[in-house]
Formats: C-alpha cells, sequence, structure tokens
C-alpha cells in the first residue's frame, strides 16, 4: 500500500471513532485501528502520537480560532465583542457536517474519565490563552479573565448544545443566543437593584 | 482521654492540615493525624471518613450556603441578583480569620491533582445545584445555566483573589467588584456593537 495516501489520516480517525464507540476506548488497540483502516502500525504512529491523540488532534488549530479573530479587530474593539468575535470564528470550525463526528466523539469522552479530564484540561488552556491575549490587548484585570471564563464557558454551554439530539442550529446561532442571554441576564439584574442597593 | 472533648474535630483538622502541608498529602497517614492530635485513630474516624475529608467536610453546608439565599427571595428577584446574593452569603462563610486556613488549603490541593480534581468537582456540584434551584424558581433555560455557571466562575476567580498573598478584602468585596466588572464587560460589548451589527 502507498505510504503516503491522501486521506489516511481522515480515515484512521474515523476507523478509530467507530472501534470507541462500539468496543470501548480502553479496550481498542492501536493494531486494531491499523488494521481496520488497511495500513500499518507505523503509518497511524506518523499520523498520531497515540490512540488518544485521535480525539484531540488539531488543539493548536482550535485555541488559533478562538485567538486570531482577537488579535485580528480593531483597537478600540470592546473586549465583550472580541470574545462574541471569537466565539464566531469557532463556530466556523464546526459546520453542520461535522456534527455526526462531534456527538460520537462526546460519547466516547463521556464513557472515559481520564478523556473528559483531557477535554476540560484543553478548555482550561483555552481559558489562559484568551485571557493573556486580552490582557495584551490592554485590557486589564478582572476584566481580561472574566472575559476568557465567560468566553469559554459560553462556547462549551453553546457546544453541548450544538451536539444535542435533535438540535440543528448552527454554533454561531446557538452562542450568539448565549451571549444575548448573558447581556439580558445582567442588564435586568442591574434594573432591579443589583449593584445599587 | 475523654471520648467526646470539645474542639477535637477542629484540631484533628488544623493538624491534619499542618502535616499535609509540612510532608505531603500522600505521605501523611491518618495514624500519624491521631498521634499529633493525642486522639486515637477511631475517633479520626468518627469525625471523617477518611484523610481526604478532612479538606472537603462540610460539602453541604458549602452548597446550602449558595443555595438558600436564592429560595429565600422574594419570587420577583432577578435572576443575576439572586447570584449576587448568593456570593455575598458566600463571601459571610469565609471570614478574614479563616483565610490562613484557606491559603494552607489551596496549597496542599495545588500540590496533589486527584485534590484538584475533587475540588473541580465540587464546583460542579454546584453549578448543577444552582441551575436547578433557579430553574425551580421559573427562570428559563439558557439563562438558569449561564446565571448558575457565571455565579460559579465569579466565586472561584473572587475565592482565588481572596487568597492571593497580600490581599485584605472580604470575599463579598472582591465577589461584587467582579460582578460590577462582568456588568461593565457586558454593557460595554453592546454600546460597541457587540450584538447589534
Amino acid at each position: 500500500m502507498a505510504r503516503w495516501q491522501p486521506g489516511t489520516r481522515e480515515r484512521l480517525q474515523a476507523v478509530a471513532l467507530r472501534l470507541f464507540a462500539e468496543q470501548g476506548f480502553e479496550q481498542t488497540t492501536v493494531a486494531e485501528i491499523a488494521a481496520a483502516a488497511e495500513v500499518t502500525e507505523r503509518t497511524f504512529f506518523r499520523h498520531f502520537a497515540d490512540k488518544r491523540e485521535v480525539l484531540f488532534a488539531g488543539q493548536d488549530d482550535f485555541l488559533a480560532l478562538f485567538i486570531d479573530p482577537i488579535t485580528a479587530a480593531p483597537a478600540d474593539t470592546a473586549p465583550f465583542e472580541l470574545i462574541a468575535r471569537s466565539l464566531d470564528a469557532a463556530g466556523d470550525y464546526f459546520p453542520h457536517d461535522r456534527r455526526p463526528f462531534s456527538r460520537v466523539r462526546q460519547t466516547i469522552i463521556d464513557a472515559e474519565p481520564s478523556l473528559g479530564e483531557r477535554e476540560l484540561g484543553k478548555l482550561a488552556t483555552l481559558k489562559v490563552r484568551l485571557g493573556e491575549v486580552l490582557r495584551d490587548r490592554g485590557v486589564p484585570e478582572p476584566a481580561a479573565t472574566l472575559a476568557a471564563e465567560t468566553g469559554v464557558t459560553v462556547f462549551h454551554l453553546s457546544f453541548q448544545q450544538w451536539i444535542a439530539p435533535g438540535e440543528d442550529r448552527s454554533l454561531a446561532t446557538i452562542a450568539r443566543e448565549r451571549l444575548d442571554a448573558l447581556t439580558s441576564l445582567v442588564a435586568t439584574g442591574r434594573t432591579v437593584g443589583g449593584t445599587s442597593e
């Protein structure tokens, strides 16, 4: 077989996901994944450091997705608008045809605590990086950290909704709805006397 | 020695904390804690299920602290104001003289990943409970979950600041400052054109 068949990486990913879902993550070996994808183990390891990386590959791309719209925005863009732009860009990274993959991936992660922790670690890294890039733009504390935390929370809740059974709206639409809900929540709280009591 | 000396629980807690800090959580045994507190191991286990519970005892009280002000509030209280009341009450639970304990406890938790996960689990439970109690009051989704997540995020960030070196403001003051920062963040984002673009 050819050493660098086009689409090998994607095929390995699809096959691994199917095997993880069918027989469990722990129970699935790299040898099985490679055999099912009709490549050698050596080829598998050319694409992924280990079987866990099949589920977490592309973390740098994932982070850049949120960070790049912030670094690209005009200097006077308000922090909350930076977060909104970040979430819009993240929406583009998860198009409709990726949803079945994301749903299966989440099922696998939910079934294995160590994978769940890795996923939370990914989101924690995103919070740290967003906070850094906001501070680099001159957003003061505690606003920078709050904006970063809030942005990741909105992303996480929106993503959970995006993969919920029966949901067919885009991730960007869901995230905008949640940002608007947060705006209403905070605005209503003040009017009724939250901070002025 | 007396079986139910007053203050035994508090003495066990103080002694355990000192030993965990001095020699590490994993390296410290219940036998050592009991000996240093001049009680039997049996007495230790009458107060705590295991050594980890010395650090996590009182979780029900901790949850009630956030929940009770919400269930006690008038029916028309805005959700964000409910969160503010919750944070005020939490502030009372962490008075100034508890800060040295909280600082040492955090150092111990930060040094041991399994304790860090337990601590995150505690905050995750708080998010779930807050969301439930808000929905019970008729707060719709996604506002209820957003309010719960935001409240716990503000609490967590405020608590981290409260135990930071040199910090001497009250937890309630720090939490209010962060709620106000969140309000400004969201309000400014809208003005500059966040959701109206």
